[in-house]
């Protein structure tokens, strides 16, 4: 890879707004800028200082292409630490498009997805897990997610992992140096506090692959399929626990008409919601094949809500136990909410008997009306209950990326080898191997350990132009 | 209207991107910004110079909402005229949204659409023509558009308007000057030179008015009707137009999956391309549906194409005359381009043929190949040279507006009864009503004279954060 070519490209969402910023970044970016644009005040961008904003107009040849502001960033005080202009014009596809050409033909390159944040972390101004925080903070859509990209990002994870990775260096080249003094059969490591650091850093790892559980959820979203045959009134039950919360409705269009998800925001974390047809036992082919994607969606969800309506529930209630224990049976380890909606249409003494009927499968059951808002706020608690959130509420370093959880499993492993090593009195030699591995595991969280392929992976989710 | 509040809105398009840009104008916009943000070098907003960017945290009370470059601007020296910072954040929705919240918690008021601009020209920044360029800027997509706005942007149409408006100010006034001397009956206005200004006035607006027929196809694109059976190889057309410009094509999915507009750009003009079916007449109901609705697309368009098959036009030339004829007939005045495809699978005799054929109708001809790319350049050309592109290549002030085209013509109107009034010697007080209207209708352009309802109209057309 060459690092000092001048990277471009549009930093703003693609489309018509009122302004779009495009981005220049590179040892020439200042030079390239003036050369395109002239200052209404007559004014020579390279004498210009970091920080500040010139307004004039970007000239192609004789042809003016905008009225643009232009932004100046000095290196090593960039995004980027390199010299960095932005250049703010009027947000037309047609503008965007003609100062970009125009840029390429003085010089610049596009840029690929993230490399302005690659160059960022090659420079220094980032370490690996910040910079992956970046793309993680573009993408989060809700407090939880946001709260954990902004901590991750001002370096929390990073600090834990590598005040970790030095103590354990320390240890290392101690160990390091009984091996050059081998015949002398000399300790400089004490083997006591090693005991008590490895356990330490046991503790912290087996922490933090722990919050992988509820970090994955928060980035992602719990999956959470409703089973329902037609009518019994799930769009209702999504609005009522949509309105309540004024949160972001999308609807996500799959593949075929019944795996609409809509996805929704309950105290901070992302929901997931997706509608299924009933699995009531039939002959004919269509229904049955509705059976088996049913239970595909329950198989990839991690909750399932199997929504009722009361007054047919009334009538066909031994039908639908057996139905409700198919599942259960299914799936026994999948938390599974019996929703009786409707409840509105039944008397005191009918809701009591269902409660009854239901007693014996041992279900969590909520009785709702999702037209007259009753029951609802329970569910929500029910469903944020299989959310284990307290560390998010204590502020506790939460492990959201798959890399670093991978990272952080190898490095458990490796520790629990050096520390089974001390134990057993394993030659210096053999466990200064096994703490080079686990060195090497942190080091690739933080990215003092990389290579060009990893970080190819890393960069390549990332959008064009951050 | 209140014009001293803090306005707050997105500047950038909506959905997700490296960055996104919040703006916020008015006089307390530094304060407010200043209590939401905590510079890394704990700087004080208030206390820095204009055309400043700075490095902090957008901070909630204790909750850090992103890491941000904050751009102070100092009224008067602001797009808008007052103090304004620009917040470029994240580029999330949730984001976004967090901070605008806390803005408008903190005295800020979403802005309508349009208002910064407005604000600009309340503020005397820009002038009425101007303030409607920059959403012409925004919307044009492709070369002569973009060109226009950016002339009329820079102030190209008002000052025209404004010298005449001037010169004919200074007339008025020595008009108005009789009338208070009326009884000694002289004259301060010298008729001879104010005929001339008559006339030199009138020749502008009739230029200016003239210039509106090339001035609304270039905003608006040229809509062009292909008329022609499926299969004729339509789609194969359309791109050997494309790909040689490397144009931007855009499918806009009309009601009906017949009205698919193709729009490209030939030669810096926009064309539009509708599809239609072809024109058989036939006993099937659905098929004269499809006639009618050809007919009504064609009616639709400025220039019809009318495509044909070279094999099938050999076999069954005379029935096709006949339906060339009918269009021709329905709409004598519209530019008809017969189109004969696929002419690759002709021999020179054949194609001899069909030209002999075609002759005494006395239509456009072209004989192409869209596969093998024969003819296409000649039929650009003939699209081309339905456009009157003259004033354009000229550099020559052209009006796309169709509010200023309405206002040119009232004035025109106006200076037309003044030169009669000259003419005829009528008093000068009836002749100074008639002035006063033309000067009114000057103004409406420039924004000398205005109301709130007309700017009302004005801005609402345009995007939000502009």
């Amino acid at each position: 890879m060459l690092y000092n070519d001048s990277i471009v490209a549009l930093a703003t969402p693609s489309g018509a707004g009122a302004i779009a910023v495009i981005r220049i970044s590179g040892n020439e970016a200042i030079t390239i800028g003036n050369s395109v644009f002239k200052s209404i005040k007559n004014k020579d961008l390279l004498k210009q200082k970091t920080h500040t904003l010139h307004l004039g107009h970007i000239i192609d040849d004789t042809k003016t292409l905008d009225e643009v502001l232009v932004s100046i960033f000095k290196g090593p005080n960039s995004y980027t630490g390199e010299n960095t202009i932005e250049i703010s014009c009027h947000g037309s596809t047609y503008i965007q498009q003609q100062i970009i050409q125009l840029l390429l033909r003085k010089g610049c390159r596009m840029a690929d997805p993230g490399e302005f944040t690659l160059r960022a972390f090659l420079n220094g101004k980032l370490d690996l897990s910040q910079a992956e925080a970046v793309a993680d903070l573009i993408s989060s859509d809700n407090e939880a997610s946001h709260q954990i990209a902004m901590q991750q990002m001002r370096g929390g994870f990073s600090n834990e992992i590598a005040k970790l990775r030095e103590e354990l260096l320390n240890f290392a080249s101690l160990i390091e140096l009984e091996l050059d003094f081998a015949e002398e059969d000399v300790e400089f490591a004490d083997r006591t506090q090693f005991h008590e650091l490895l356990n330490r850093i046991e503790f912290v790892l087996k922490r933090l692959i722990d919050s992988f559980a509820v970090g994955n959820v928060i980035k992602n979203g719990i999956p959470v399929a409703i089973v329902g045959e037609p009518n019994v009134g799930k769009s209702t039950l999504l609005n009522a626990l949509l309105n309540e919360e004024r949160a972001i409705v999308s609807e996500i269009a799959g593949t075929t008409r019944d795996t609409i998800e809509d996805e929704l925001v309950i105290g901070g974390i992302g929901f997931r919601f997706i509608d299924t047809a009933g699995i009531r036992e039939t002959q004919d082919v269509v229904e049955s094949i509705g059976i088996r994607k049913t239970f595909e969606k329950i198989e990839q969800s991690q909750v399932v809500l199997y929504l009722f309506e009361s007054l047919k529930f009334k009538v066909q209630s031994s039908e639908y136990i057996l139905e409700i224990e198919k599942v259960k049976n299914q799936f026994p380890l999948k938390p599974l909410v019996v929703v009786i909606n409707k409840t509105e249409l039944l008397t005191e003494d009918e809701v009591a008997e269902i409660k009854n009927q239901l007693q014996p499968l041992n279900v969590i059951l909520e009785m709702i009306s999702a037209k007259q808002n009753i029951g609802i706020e329970e569910l929500k608690n029910q469903l944020l209950s299989f959310v284990n959130t307290g560390a998010l509420r204590n502020n506790e370093t939460i492990v959201t990326n798959t890399r670093h959880y991978d990272s952080l499993l190898k490095a458990l492993n490796e520790i629990q080898k050096v520390k089974y090593g001390l134990e057993t009195e394993l030659s210096s030699d053999l466990m200064a191997i096994d703490i080079k591995e686990a060195l090497y595991h942190f080091g690739t969280i933080t990215g003092q350990v990389t290579n060009d392929e990893l970080l190819g992976n890393i960069f390549a989710n990332f959008c064009i132009g951050k």
